[in-house]
């Protein structure tokens, strides 16, 4: 057990029980050291798990630990990670196979609690990847790994500097890629979200771009019910990704 | 217009565009003066609005406005305002129409963020009405509108101080309760969520209380096709939602 030693300034700090256990689990990014405050579940060796990978475990106070994560929201946990492990797009268009969920194209999607939200119900949905457009989005900070309860560990991530280049090598794919616009009348429910499927969401503000929204194949949308009329954009993937999955059980109607 | 006049302590200030706006659209609050520091949607004239319902604007800076509102989300845009408009229970019992949305049942949901995206969702796709229990449930603050959109002013409402009771209520009514647990081997695709249906959602960390859960007359599940497995509760009550519309609608497979 080593003494508590801060973060270095430029580190990136992960925190959280989720965050820091489901990266371990994931296995696809560097770990330099867990900060542990208060242990995490009862059910999950925290110690022989690090243990056998050999990082080092430090154990602080509550307090410590709010310096070092720099947020309220550690959970007792914390760890000095190494960049995130993106993707390369290239990557995403081997990886496929046939009972695979949506690929998610995320167009300039700013807001971190969004991001985490869509990743994680992503994960949990069979999502097959997501791509985000490097400029104008929100990276995969610390908080959106919280937000996302662990999930961003796991799903396979790619920034692209020119989103619609990127849809166009998804078409060449065999993709199909429908942009979400509340007032298409193409309806998900009677939409064929099976096999190589790409969905372009939108920021909450502005909605898709022109260029990005041209390079679609069709626009759905999912039916409203009320009077305010529009789902935030982590509700919306959550629906068109449980859609897509029944499809695939095929259970219904 | 008026000279500017803070909204007096122990007043209600609900602040935003759609929160605003979508409160004086339902006619279901007392307003009692709204507070503007920027013109809110170029398509609302919402000096007629306010005219023709008596009541006063007052024009403030962005500065003043953050303190009238206590918030830096106000988008130019804020109103002191009557209590929430809770219903009462009953009211929902009596209510109901052959193609209705589900009623969610919520037991001790505690973050602001979570209820005001259920009744964001919720509106959209056509809840029949919402219960909180009273106890260690966060109720309706100017911060779950925000999250809402302004949906909120819309959902019927009611707050219950015995949740168990309620649920027995529903049954008399004709309702089929339905606890959401991961775990259930029933499947939300392939379960009938037409007609009077309630669903239960427990709270992130707990999940449903064990009375509560003992009221229920089955429980059911989404099914998941990832590694870590738990949706947040918003996304859970979004999908289950879409889900019955989707049936409601007749759509499918």
């Amino acid at each position: 057990m080593k003494k508590k030693q801060p973060a270095r300034p430029g580190r990136t700090v992960i925190y959280g029980v989720h965050p820091v256990i489901e990266t371990l689990k994931a296995g696809r990014r560097q770990i330099q050291e867990v900060y542990l405050a208060r242990e995490p579940l009862p059910q999950w060796n925290l110690t022989a798990v690090l243990d056998a990978a050999d990082i080092p475990l430090t154990r602080v106070s509550p307090n410590e630990l709010l310096s070092i994560a720099g947020s309220p929201n550690h959970q007792g946990l914390a760890a000095q990670v190494g960049p995130f492990p993106y993707v390369e797009f290239f990557e995403i268009l081997s990886a496929s196979a046939d009972q695979q969920g949506p690929v998610l194209i995320l167009d300039e999607i700013q807001d971190p609690a969004n991001l985490g939200s869509i990743l994680r119900s992503g994960e949990c949905l069979g999502v097959t990847a997501v791509i985000l457009s490097k400029d104008r989005s929100v990276a995969v900070t610390p908080a959106v790994e919280k937000t996302s309860a662990g999930a961003a560990a796991h799903v396979p991530l790619a920034r692209v500097v020119n989103l619609a280049r990127a849809m166009d090598g998804l078409k060449e794919s065999g993709y199909w890629i429908y942009a979400t616009d509340s007032t298409a009348k193409a309806v998900c429910f009677a939409t064929d979200l099976t096999g190589r499927v790409a969905l372009v969401l939108g920021s909450e503000g502005k909605g898709i771009r022109r260029l990005v929204r041209e390079k679609c194949d069709i626009a759905l949308s999912i039916p409203m019910a009320g009077k305010v009329g529009s789902l935030n954009v982590s509700q919306t993937a959550a629906i068109l990704l449980a859609e897509s999955l029944r499809q695939r059980l095929a259970i219904g109607p």
